[in-house]
């Protein structure tokens, strides 16, 4: 990895999310960890804090933000659940009920979620649910969850029939990144947390795309003067989407650019094999041909965002299942109202709406997808 | 029952909840269950509606309402859950979240709770939490579940370790009161009923008091002329509380004026034997006493607030568990922070306020209790 460390650590950034019920900070900086627990403190009236993690974050970044918590005065807990987004089931979600109450836990203990999508997702929920609300705090440890899942207030668990069927919006009291924590991310992970990032430049901000086309190489090695900016310009987006339109409605169905296909490949999948940042990019070159063949974009567009993509190490061709399973898979797709599914579609880089199509219209026909001509 | 029945049904009785996010109505009439459909289509898109009750209650009115859904063009599905509150619990949750997905429930689908705080509070979650969110609407069919239960948003279900651990705030569309529901009600559970309309009168309303203490009898009978204005009230009196205080704080605190020891009493008892409004009724005249005893209420006023609750045929001693066990029991109250719980005393009839109290100053001493002289 060739990214100069930086001399010092520091909150560099700070991105306002800007709520009608409340806002909050998103801070970034690199090696900040250690100053999270006056943070914390300020937010966790009863003195208490819960930090869910997963073992391997937990191993590598638990001790830290535990000492900076109790530095702060704070009495801590530490609680672990599996890695995989297996885990972000009712079991689960039970078990932190009741290690909550186990740690006496009331309405004024803060919940630190430390780790990626899933955890955040988890505790996040929990946060949500326990006692009607419990202040909740992330502190996300993957590009994925920096970009994506930190930002917007959603949080839920799978049941067994489907992904985030049941969860809640509820904002966190602040988000704050840590990019130093990136290091100890397999280059495959790091890749698809990338995805959500172009997706926010493909959908709102053609100045973002560009930046990411010129510093992609740089990126992936998580040089904090190329990372920081684009992190700090990716999360702005996020958080513009969401504060003009804080439950899910039209601006927001934006965010799913990507995400119809994605969510049939990772169904189909089992969950296994793929992940969601990889999911997502065959999804977004999918709606973005198909935009292409509508005519809605111009010409090019599609490769255009294939080569970022393939440049960040990432797939963009869906899976070869057949064409009765996408149908099947887009079928059940949560979003979808009636027999129509608002799908996300390009009218340029840095551009797109939405569009009502039949599942027809947007499962991939196999042959046709194999035999396309290729230009970028 | 002497009550006269009336000449024809209809809305008699509008309230409004004012709240920052959304406002929505409390229909109050009688017989108006045939006429509940087209207000549920209108918060319907997707044209259907899940109906959830318990099995008495259903076996009654649920022919009513569903076919007056389906007379406003709504695709409908009945599901029941057990009645009692001991299936306010994960397992019936995660049933209602299978059926829902059974249904082909989306974003658009309203969630009808039709009986009393059991499942509007079990409804209500699941409402809150599937899909983070779909449309709700409540048909109170107790006393309780009227004036209490359906205004304020509050949904939940227990855990083992505790009543309403796991909920949310989720306001209905709007609620629905038929007091001819009632008529089916058994004599014990109407005045089980009463002790909430009691206790927002204590905390609020002298006027509302007044006119409690006039027509007792004819409440008890549900003699509709006296019934909807005093329910009109106690649901504006609640609404009022909420509408100030969304979020459970200082004002919506008062709301919990004898639920303190009244929760006490329920978890001792385990939750057998005694019904919630009858747990209320024996924690407000023992906080009245406190009250008096603290010199915050005139002379006379727990006595008049227990000659009332009298007349509703109402329990006013508070059991004879040992002292040790109800400070064990109130040592666990979720609504306490720290070593302190705010507890409601009256200042007077119509009239407020929370003290911090030590769980010992608020648990009853059981020699003296006895010893206690009456003047009513």
């Amino acid at each position: 990895m060739s990214a100069a460390k930086p001399s010092n650590g520091g909150i560099l950034r700070t991105v306002q999310v800007l709520l009608a019920e409340r806002s909050y900070p998103i801070q970034l900086g690199t090696d900040i960890l250690t100053e999270v627990g006056p943070e914390v403190a300020r937010c966790a009236p009863s003195g208490r804090a819960v930090v869910v993690t997963v073992p391997p974050v937990g191993r590598r970044y638990a001790p830290t933000v535990l000492r900076s918590l109790r530095g702060a005065g704070l009495r801590v807990h530490r609680l672990e659940v599996p890695d995989g987004d297996a885990s972000k089931n009712l079991r689960q979600l039970k078990g932190l009920y009741d290690a909550l109450l186990d740690c006496g836990a009331d309405r004024g203990t803060a919940v630190v979620a430390l780790g990626g999508g899933v955890v955040g997702d988890l505790a996040g929920y929990a946060a949500a649910s326990f006692l009607r609300g419990l202040p909740f705090v992330q502190i996300p440890t993957t590009v994925l969850a920096m970009v994506d899942a930190s930002i917007g207030g959603k949080v839920a668990v799978n049941l067994p029939q489907g992904k985030n069927l049941v969860g809640a919006f509820h904002q966190p009291e602040f988000v704050w990144i840590d990019i130093a924590t990136l290091r100890s991310l397999p280059p495959r992970q790091r890749s698809a947390g990338f995805a959500e990032m172009v997706k926010v430049a493909a959908i709102w901000d053609l100045e973002l795309f560009e930046r990411l086309e010129r510093d992609a190489e740089g990126l992936l090695e998580l040089d904090p003067a190329l990372l920081l900016p684009a992190l700090e310009r990716a999360c702005a987006i996020k958080a513009e989407v969401v504060s003009r339109d804080e439950r899910e409605s039209d601006l927001r169905m934006l965010l799913n650019f990507g995400h119809t296909l994605g969510h049939a490949v990772e169904k189909l999948s089992r969950y296994r094999g793929v992940l969601h940042g990889e999911a997502v990019s065959m999804g977004m070159v999918a709606a973005a041909r198909r935009s292409e063949a509508l005519e809605l974009s111009p010409r090019g567009t599609a490769d255009r965002l294939a080569a970022l993509l393939v440049r960040l190490k990432l797939p963009i061709e869906l899976p070869d299942f057949p064409r009765k399973a996408y149908l099947e898979a887009l079928r059940v797709d949560k979003k979808k109202r009636a027999s129509h599914i608002r799908y996300v579609v390009l009218k340029g880089i840095g551009r797109a709406e939405t569009l009502p199509l039949e599942p027809g219209e947007i499962a991939p026909r196999a042959a046709r997808r194999s035999r396309r001509p290729r230009r970028a």
